[in-house]
Order: C-alpha cells, then sequence, then structure tokens
C-alpha cells in the first residue's frame, strides 16, 4: 500500500465533510472495542469482508475479517484476562488523502492505554497506522490497515 | 439521557459545521478551566442555567450553573492547593448525533493532566463524557454532562 | 503577538473547511519531525521565510527559517543522541481565529512523547501553543509561533 505517492505537505486537503466523517468513524470504530460494552463481531464488520490487516509485530497480515476478528479475540483475551480494565484507543493527527477512485489513504498516530478497576491509568504504547478507507453503501470501511508499534526495530 | 438509541455505527454523521462547531467548542470551553488564567465563572456559563452535571463519582448529579459552578470550585481547590501547577484536559475521539430537535449528543474521551511547577507531567486519568449540547443565541451550551471516570467499578 | 482580542468563547467559529485544514496541516507538518523518515528541512519550509518562533524557554525567539532550522536540529541532536527513538508530537483542543487579513490566529495543546527502541513510551511533557497563519500560493505557513511549555514559572 503506498499512502505517500505525494510528499503529505504537497498534497491537496480533502474537504471539511470527508476529515469529519473520517474523524467520527474513527470515534465509533473504536468505541466498540472501548469500555464495558465491547462488541467485537460489530468491530470487525467496520472492515471490507477481504480486508488486510498488518502490524510490525507479525510477519503475515490477517486476510479477511473472519482472521481480523480472531486476532482480536486474541488481543482481548490477553487485555482483559488479567482482570477488568477499561482499555481505550485514541486516534490523533489524521491525515486523509483522496485517491482517485474515491477512497482514501489515511495516516493518523494511535494511543492505547487502559485503567485496571482500583488502579491508574497507564499508557500502554504508540502506533503509527495507515489505513485505506472505502465507501461501501454510504459507510466508510477499513479495506487495509497497517500499525507500525513504535519502539520496535524497522 | 439516551445518546445510544441508535447503534453509534448506523447512526448518520452529522455536517462538517458541526463536527468541527463541537470540536472548537469544547477547545475553548476547557481552557477556561486550564493553565494561568481560568476563569471557572466564564467556564459555568458554557452550560445552560438548568444544566445536569453527574459522574460515576458521585450519588447525585449537580443541577444548575450555581451547583456546578460550586462542585468545580471545591475541584479546583483540591487541584491547586498542592502548589503551582498547569492542569490541562484533553478530549478526543468525539462522536456527535444530532437529535430531531436540534439538540446534539456527544460521546468523547478526555484526559487530565497536570505538571506541577518544576516537576513532570502525569496523567491523572481518563473519562468517557457524554453531552446534550443546545443552542441559545447561536453559541453551543452544554444542558447535561456525564463523566464515568476509568477504573471505577461501573 | 495578540491572539486573544476577544475572549475565545464570543469569537465566532471558522469554517469547517478553515478548520479542517488547519488540523490535517498540522498533521502534515509535524509528520515531517516524527518516526523514521524525519525531513527537518521540509518541515521548517512550513514556516515562512520571516517567521518568529518563541518559547518561554529561550530569551529571544528564532526569526527566520534558518533560525529555527538551526534551533530544530540542536533538538534533534539532543533527542537521537541518545539512541534510537520514536518521537511524536501530539496536537488537540485545537482552537482556530481568522483576522480580518484572512491569516489565523490558533490555540492548542501539544504533546511530546517517545519511544525509545526496546523500551517503553514516556511523555515528555505538555506545551500551550499560539500560531499565525498565512496562506501562500493555497498553502498554509506557520508565520509566528510561541511555545509556553508547562511547569516553567509564568
Amino acid at each position: 500500500m503506498t499512502t505517500t505517492a505525494a510528499r503529505p505537505a504537497e498534497a491537496p486537503y480533502v474537504s471539511a465533510e470527508l476529515y469529519a466523517e473520517v474523524q467520527a468513524f474513527y470515534a465509533r470504530q473504536m468505541s466498540l472495542l472501548d469500555g464495558s460494552d465491547i462488541d467485537p463481531v460489530a468491530w470487525s464488520q467496520t472492515f471490507t469482508e477481504d480486508a488486510v490487516f498488518g502490524t510490525n509485530m507479525q510477519e503475515e497480515p490477517d486476510v479477511g475479517r473472519a482472521a481480523i476478528l480472531e486476532s482480536l479475540n486474541g488481543g482481548l483475551k490477553h487485555i482483559h484476562g488479567q482482570g477488568p480494565v477499561d482499555f481505550r484507543h485514541w486516534f490523533g493527527m489524521v491525515d486523509v488523502q483522496e485517491q482517485p477512485d474515491g477512497s482514501l489513504h489515511t495516516r493518523y498516530y494511535a494511543l492505547a492505554m487502559a485503567t485496571p478497576q482500583g488502579g491508574s491509568l497507564k499508557i500502554r504504547g504508540h502506533m503509527l497506522c495507515r489505513d485505506e478507507l472505502v465507501r461501501r453503501d454510504g459507510r466508510w470501511l477499513v479495506s487495509r490497515r497497517h500499525l507500525e508499534a513504535d519502539g520496535l526495530p524497522a
């Protein structure tokens, strides 16, 4: 996935409508994983059926909603297996570049943080994220996501 | 207050104008509580006269601007009673849903952080927040706010 | 630089287009300093030739792109001289006020954070930032920036 064909500083800005929709999409998407009423299946449905989800923490990306959901459930088991915790994802510093076919390439930062019940907040890590978003039936879906956790060898 | 009648992922997006106004409103509102020139009375005036402000840290919500201001002043006394400190509120992951009557239901995350003079920054905690915003004389005001601090029993 | 002629709460909101452009500009600008492919020269070119960059950590502001770049390079040497690190800047709580001449006065918060290779994330500090942005050839540039690091005597 090439999201940097144009140097970001030179690329045109997307419309305010698109920029706001992307921000709202991310808020809603990640709310499905956070807090006490998480809904992993609904979260997986914010990806296309054939979405590709890769990270710098694994050799091969997950391909398809079922595989993405399976990886997520593994991660949730790990996080929530250590006792009740409020987990939160923050996305910020969002850049959006519209492609000729109407899809969007985004680049943003993510912070993962958690507060165990009765404990204090801990920032768990920072990631650089890149998505390809496509519109299906009027809604945005993620067709590709790549996460690079900070602090790992490139 | 029901802000989740529709599953967020299904609800229509608000216009970019509304989304930007809400973000700007929050930046301005919280700047009145942060830094060295705080203005608690002006902050309380970003709520309607009859606003309701509740949290999961207290039994009963504060009702009305005067009660909200009194609670705030108690909190400020606690925070600033320990010496000079730069306190900051960050809001993020904002979702906005427009209601049939033109009011807005918002859901967002908040981080509270503080840097004591001569000291280093400490993240104090994370909250899930829900507001009802209403327009009065062209300006947004908070008519209801509910904060859920992470890490407390639900 | 006076960015607070009007009490923020009373100032009109800028258009969603301007608000989104400023957010996207900041994401792109700071991406030039973050991560593994930093480009200090390109970053300095997001300032006007005669830009003024001041902070509460130095007596005199840097004046002009060359001086701004030199100060940046000093900072980068310090940060990256201690071994491989992923450095990140987050801007948030952005307020934008349009001036009669079309320039923008912005006020926002910044968090600086770093994850050393093989280590864990550390939040390094919080700043209150104020910019003057001007449009040149269709792009926003910073003509003035002032940073106030939290925790220093006012």
